[in-house]
């Protein structure tokens, strides 16, 4: 495997071998390990001295089950501090082809304002990747469903595309990095932290991958990930919520909605309160009976990824039934709706198509609109008004740059002091009032506010490797530090993070996947092992964020949180900072 | 002397006796302690627990020259960390004569968007001050001037005032808190820091001050003070700086301009370069010869507050004779000039009196026009631009609560990474690459980028007490410590800082300024005492950030600095970390 550096200062590129030091790494373990490594944890975000890399998980490639995920990472310009967010796409699965282990963009070219894309196949004469330049600015300053468009068109099918929309080249704190989906749709994403600045900061416009001619992935042990790939696709496949019809097949994420509406934990209104009167209309049921009710007859999921056995990804349809988006996903579907008081599903499906064509987070974009609302800009349930700012978003006027900075940025901007957000990041789609343990999460992972870092609503609200009340403070620290743990390994694998559902609760699951790494490195990993490796991704990223000036008196909520009780269970958050403190002083 | 609170949740106060601990604290010595003591690090800066504190210094109110300074200090929305920035005013001989040492404002009222003013006066009854409250809604939503003038028709002119302005009510990070000067002008300022939008955030428009039959400031021995006095009033009447019709009475504080060009130090096109070819334009020479030109006669300048023997500020006048403005101090001159490469002196005036009017910092002001012309809003050199942009600032249109929300705010939603700032507060008027003593000052005082922290261009430039070379690192990191220590006693002590040019170079006036105080406090201080005085200042208000999540991390210039040479000298900024640390590090 190789790691593959680019300097866009010249547009010259070096094919190295992975140094042996990093030979167990992918994932976000590469990705943190690299930008501990090698960023100036003081650089600009948008500066020539921070890198952005791309790695794809231990398995990823493989024929392991669900597992085509892509990490990227950089310095985040949203949280000034260290960053990984991960997608589902094929552009993964063909970096592994092209035996890249980590892509690092460096630097940046002199004459701003200039875009190129990326090129990568594979060298048949040297058995290796190599890279070629095009300049790409006829590509920039459109929509990305049109770019992917006529990428498909000028160069085949073959390739798979990532990159970034106009909201990276206007230099957003809030864009995203997009990959293609398996429909060739600009619509998967690493969505956080606005990554797409920072490869928009390189004159990186797009970078596109082409496997034709490339090996498969290694294999060291092939009965082994047989053996282990078996396993955990029969945990997938037996498990409620990612079986075949089961849950997330049904009724895509948005199947949260009515459950965490329940339980008082769906911020509505700007987090002001924890049950939103609209959540039945815009609930993943309701997503399930108004496409079939629009296409005539029940259509369940679809993959967003190659070789994604839990099919979770949706398709939302307009009256007449032709395609509006592709996906609404429970994340987006709150916060561009429940969040923002608004409980139309159309309004909600074209806030999401928007934000895949001008390359922005969802759950950044619908907390900034959020915000807005609560400053009196437009009220709140406006889902026109709502539209138009997004748009307003891509066109980059004033109130767009204010909304595209994300939402600590428009919450300064309009003195609003109700702002949900961690080390700079938005909170996702879970209030930290009623849910306690997420609520840790939000506050210590290195991240930022981010559900995904350490995901305690498994046993806090869907029962899923146990149960426990989500509002007691009991034991929670402990639980958000297994959590934020294991997830450092499974952002590493290459797997959805969607499997921890079946192998929390399914023992031969999880062994499963730790078989299948230990297949691909041929090594002897036990479960203690992963646990180790996890939590050393996570001590990077804390040192590389303490050095970045981030330390402890980030690690915490805002202050509205702790003193203003959230309806309906009038509870604040009160785990004490010490305990807090503990869940990064006990890994 | 007492301590009157203020609790605006429900409009009551308390009048306290001054606890026996803070008996010898005043000025930024009282407000950073009650600011460490009483603010919880990780508020809101906007929010309810918050607090804002006016503290006269030591001798204020006294006959001591140069002494009428009053202290604010609270949270700072534009820097998360603690703040003090101070005014020279007959408001704060006022609060000395009303007995109070410090006015502490705290909580907000329920009602968002309704204002208050505070009316302080002597109750001859219970020999204490007192405070009325009336409705100000009616002062919202206009100009200073207008206000002011409103004001003194209701109330009289036996009045001093006190208040933020439009840019206070609308929150933005960039609102300075106003006071009156000599001749009832709503011209001096308590800038940086953002302190106008704390006042305004406890729903407090307003603060009058009437000392009708408030007795005088007590002196325990009156023969010491007046020996003291004499000292640094002949001190301040000898150099050559501080004399009558010497540097700063004849040209004002923009006699630097010149200085500071021909140094290479005078930063201008946001920070691009050291020199500014229209610098004579704007240079103090050019303002004394253009009031003489437009009023006939040379016309020297005037006191700011009560007691003055320095006399440094000046009023612009329009061609036809009437005044323009009041005043153009240097930092005003280079922020909306220099740095904006704006050479035209009208329009200067007129930005100046904009940033009054609508209650705006001047620095940071200048630094937001700069980097707005950096993104390309308006071109370098635009003044009808600028003077537009700041309109825009005082109708809260979406571009204008960009830019009021401060530098590194709009740096960051332009995406402009050349953003000269420290802890989020923009840099005054001395360029860190070419004077490096004044970027040691700026990196590791807590107040963020601050010239007057610890004013070392007194002998990188001035040459008072003694000459250094300002490209040379060394030696750098004692002086900038020195002169933090001696500023953190002097900014306590109700002194001008300019009273610094004299006592530095005359032992004598240095020794008036102790005798003084000693006087006021029947104490028996050396030099060595106020120095530790002074570092224990400087110790609360780095413990208080450093609680607030502002570290070592915080104290470090901006990254293009260390690596973009600044021309002429084409010098980076070049000081290391650890000589960085090792400022708070020997306190």
């Amino acid at each position: 495997m190789f790691l593959l550096r680019v300097n866009m200062i010249d547009r010259t590129y070096k094919v190295e071998e992975l140094p042996e030091t990093y030979k167990y790494l992918a994932g976000r373990a590469m990705t943190s390990t690299l930008v501990a490594d090698e960023v100036p944890p003081l650089c600009h975000p948008l500066g020539p001295h921070n890198k952005i890399i791309f790695s794809p998980g231990i398995v990823t490639g493989t024929a392991a089950p669900t597992s085509a995920r892509v990490s990227v990472g950089a310095k985040s310009p949203l949280t000034g501090g260290i960053k990984e967010s991960n997608a589902g796409t094929s552009w993964g699965s063909d970096l592994a082809h092209l035996q890249i282990r980590a892509l690092v963009i460096e630097e940046q070219p002199k004459d701003k304002g200039k875009y190129w894309g990326l090129y990568l196949s594979w060298d048949n004469s040297t058995q290796k990747p190599k890279l070629d330049f095009f300049p790409a600015d006829e590509y920039t300053q459109k929509p990305l469903a049109e770019v992917f468009s006529q990428l498909y068109q000028r160069f085949g099918n073959r390739i798979s595309i990532s990159g970034c929309g106009i909201s990276g080249e206007k230099a957003y704190s809030n864009a995203g990095v997009v990959f293609n989906d398996e429909d060739k749709r600009s619509t998967r994403y690493a969505g956080r932290g606005g990554l797409g600045s920072v490869l928009a900061s390189k004159g990186v416009k797009l970078i596109l991958t082409d496997r034709t001619g490339a090996p498969d992935v290694a294999i060291v042990d092939k009965a082994l990930f047989n053996e282990g790939q078996k396993k955990l696709s029969q945990a997938l496949q037996t498990h409620a919520i990612t079986k075949p019809k089961g849950a997330l097949n049904s009724y895509g994420t948005a199947v949260l909605i009515n459950i965490l509406n329940e339980a008082g934990g769906l911020p509505t209104h700007n987090f002001s309160r924890g049950q939103f009167e609209g959540a039945p209309k815009i609930a993943g049921e309701a997503i399930f009976e108004g496409i079939k009710q629009r296409k005539g007859k029940e259509i369940f999921n679809h993959a967003c990824s190659p070789g994604c056995i839990i099919q979770c990804s949706n398709t939302w349809y307009k009256e007449d039934g032709s395609e509006h988006v592709s996906c609404i996903e429970y994340e987006s579907d709150w916060a561009l709706g429940a969040d923002c008081g608004i409980d139309n599903l159309d309004d909600i499906g074209e806030l999401v198509r928007l934000c895949n064509e001008y390359g922005l987070d969802t759950i950044e974009t619908g907390n900034t609109i959020a915000i807005a609302m609560e400053a009196g800009v437009i009220p709140f349930g406006d889902g026109k008004g709502a539209i138009t700012l997004v748009h307003e978003i891509g066109k980059g006027t004033p109130t767009g740059r204010i909304l595209g900075s994300g939402t600590e940025t428009t919450g300064r901007v309009y003195g609003v002091t109700r702002v949900p957000t961690v080390k700079g990041q938005a909170m996702p789609a879970y209030e930290p009032r009623a849910v306690k343990g997420i609520g840790i999460t939000y506050a210590t992972t290195p991240m930022g506010a981010d559900h995904t870092a350490g995901y305690t609503i498994c046993p806090e609200i869907l029962g899923v490797s146990g149960k426990v009340d989500p509002l007691s403070n009991e034991g929670k620290t402990a639980l958000s530090r297994n959590f934020q743990v294991s997830t450092g390994f499974i952002d590493s694998s290459g797997h959805c993070l969607f499997i921890a559902f079946a192998i929390l609760d399914i023992a031969s699951g999880f062994q499963g996947v730790i078989d299948e790494c230990n297949a691909v490195f041929g090594t002897n990993w036990t479960a203690d092992d992963i646990m180790t490796y996890g939590a050393n991704v996570l001590k990077k990223e804390h040192a590389f964020n303490e050095a970045a000036g981030i330390g402890k008196a980030a690690d915490r909520l805002p202050d509205f949180m702790k003193y203003e009780p959230l309806p309906p269970h009038n509870q604040i958050f009160d785990i004490p900072d010490d305990a807090l403190d503990s869940v990064i002083g006990g890994l």
